[in-house]
């Protein structure tokens, strides 16, 4: 095992830290965050830190850098209190990594990348057309993390469009049905493939 | 497509609307959470909450259920302000499933599922000895979500411990030669294999 203490990781240099540190929390989902302002200007950020909050009422979070990237996105939720979710998968991850680069305001990234505008059922907010699982979502809260200037974000998950052939009689979602990937790190993206489905764990 | 309304969705069965909600936000990671009281009881808990939330400085977040099973982590953390996060791989993903059974205050997860408890460089919480990844946390800060009674916990990484053959000349663990997994949905597990990194995006 290699070991880096406290202090050793603290000496790092900046890139190699960052590198590292992304990699410690392991697999990571990928979702492109659609959003406009109120002129109708939209705009897709990826996100790899959207995590499940819970299934009653049904929650979904994300921690969003408002001073880097994806502040377009936080100010055009703010504003509409509203945005939609829209998974990754294996055929557009290189379109969803391309909307991290700092487009300015008035640019979409949609139209930057090649990924097409999708208005479902007069949602406020735009869908990736190319996405097989995608949902609508109400901003609940957004509380600021004084600990390194981010935000939480909560929001209420509304209307949901999933690829039918993902669908199981339970209502899990095989995500390897539809080619969903998971990001590590800052960069790299995986496929997966089922090792098992385990049953509800009993003494 | 399917389509889920939100009225839909509020009307389904508890357990369907429990597997479909844990399967919007995407591939999860899969980590054991090592903790242990003031009189050195050991605890381990699995949570597929644990997400990246800083690298300068270097934090961690997670979100827990104290209401439910793993609030005998929460308590010993609050206790000691210290907690160890473990990778699973997939050599252990049926012991560290396991874990989410409700076992009583005074059973350790690591007797019950044969996981090996291990202390490093004197932290004061117990470290998973089958995982190749691993690192000490000290709390930071807790914050009460009012809008689903869960905690959310952020803490700073000290002490890292990973398998150097995972380790990239830039700092990138790659996750895929440590078989870390990742969990979909409430049960599902997964290996992944690379499909590409990519290069920072520019426009």
């Amino acid at each position: 095992m290699q070991f880096f203490s406290q202090q050793t990781i603290s000496e790092l240099n900046k890139h190699y830290r960052t590198h590292l540190i992304n990699s410690l929390s392991g697999f990571k989902s990928a979702n492109l965050i659609g959003s406009q302002d109120q002129q109708g200007q939209t705009n897709l950020a990826i996100v790899s830190s959207v995590f499940h909050l819970g299934a009653h009422p049904p929650l979904v979070g994300m921690i969003m850098r408002p001073h880097s990237v994806p502040r377009h996105t936080f100010e055009n939720i703010l504003a509409t209190q509203c945005y939609t979710i829209n998974q990754v998968n294996s055929d557009i991850y290189q379109q969803a990594h391309q909307t991290s680069a700092r487009y300015e305001k008035n640019e979409s990234e949609f139209a930057a990348t090649g990924l097409t505008v999708e208005y479902l059922n007069d949602f406020g907010a735009p869908f990736v057309a190319q996405s097989r699982l995608k949902y609508a979502v109400k901003l609940v809260e957004h509380q600021h993390l004084a600990v390194n200037n981010t935000e939480l974000v909560i929001g209420e998950i509304t209307d949901l469009y999933v690829a039918g052939a993902a669908l199981q009689d339970d209502g899990f979602i095989d995500l390897t049905r539809i080619g969903t990937v998971a990001v590590s790190g800052l960069d790299s993206y995986h496929l997966t493939t089922q090792i098992a489905r385990l049953p509800y764990a009993k003494k």
